[in-house]
């Protein structure tokens, strides 16, 4: 039998600029730097750092790049290739997109902001086609987790475990792998719930989202013998 | 004695536009976009790919993305800020910058740019500053070689390593470890002949700079109990 695991990157900092704000001097600069109408503009922390002002948990938004880096990162080895790994990545509105694992992401962050405009607008890139690359699997974290296995956190104020031993136990127990993509702040409060263990890989000091990902993909591919 | 590690991303693609590209429609337009002059812009495959037509070797050029995630990936672990991993880059033009660990390079790649076309313009930054963050430690490969130690070179059609093979080598025998920060083609022979070993750690599979990089800190970290 194959081991397999799914990787989840949660509360991913991805979304549409909100409609409030397309009227912002820093929104309207951006959609006509790009040629973008604002209704299909990602919001970007670099780009819309004023007009982010009034946003509620705006520390938590605006930051394409990291679930960007992530991506690139667990779909360039060879266990994605191989059907070894399977990479979802859930965002603040609750839905948990699927990338199949012969996506070849855009490299440039600006390209990849284009291609998940359409994805959260229509729900699956190439937009119309019947054989989609990244899709909706579910509306919620919480349907999500239901059907698709127990959810292993990776959080800086969980248990102290090794990466090779998170690494393990998802194997063993076919759990999700959980790690957040978004800058700072903590968790939801729901995200927290779901997780049925939540472990901190470097002795409770914080990481980058992509230092977690490269950290774990390596034990992964370690472990399966890669 | 504390074990430190010395790693340098090679050729990188990473310039300024050429200035005979200055009055291409795409470098006038991205100047325009960004009210960048066209000398302080850096060359861009996603934004300058028309005006890159005539480069030579226009395949390994354009690509500062590559070289802005490994950076993000060796400055963001443990290794570099215990001073265990010293981080350095080569460009195509020769030069070899260090990136000081206490860096925290941008994580935008626009903004990125902007900090590298200052690098590139003035060898160090930030510009002026008596004690750069980032700065030129050599004008060529061959003096840095020279001077800082041998040069192991991770090369799709090198001799088979495990990366914790490759990482427990440079250790014992205080050697650099260079991964290529390129989109494709191959080392310059230049390049190839400053290495006194090649070593392919994916079977001779190419993988992507950032996935070399994140797999030999993977091992690093590791090896030196972090």
């Amino acid at each position: 039998m194959k081991a397999s695991v799914k990787m989840l990157f949660l509360e991913s900092s991805l979304e549409l600029v909100p409609r409030e704000l397309h009227r912002e001097p820093d929104v309207i600069r951006s959609a006509r730097r790009y040629e973008i109408p604002p209704a299909r503009l990602i919001l970007d922390k670099s780009l819309h750092y004023k007009a982010m002002r009034g946003l509620e948990r705006k520390w938590k938004r605006g930051r394409p790049d990291i679930i960007h880096i992530c991506l690139l990162l667990a779909t360039d080895t060879p266990l994605t290739r191989m059907g070894v790994l399977e990479v979802y990545f859930h965002v603040l509105d609750g839905r948990v997109f699927k990338v199949r694992s012969d996506t070849r992401l855009p490299r440039h962050l600006e390209r990849f902001k284009g291609v998940m405009a359409d994805l959260l607008i229509s729900d699956s890139v190439p937009v119309g086609s019947p054989d989609p690359l990244i899709f909706k699997v579910s509306d919620s974290l919480e349907e999500f987790v239901a059907r698709e296995g127990k959810l292993i956190l990776l959080w800086e104020k969980g248990e102290p475990r090794r990466p090779e031993e998170v690494v393990e136990e998802a194997i063993e127990e076919n759990a999700i792998i959980g790690i957040g993509a978004f800058p700072r702040g903590d968790f939801e409060e729901t995200t927290l719930r779901l997780a049925y263990k939540r472990y901190a890989i470097a002795g409770g000091h914080p990481l980058a989202a992509w230092s977690v990902t490269s950290r774990l993909l390596c034990e992964l591919e370690r472990r399966l013998g890669i």
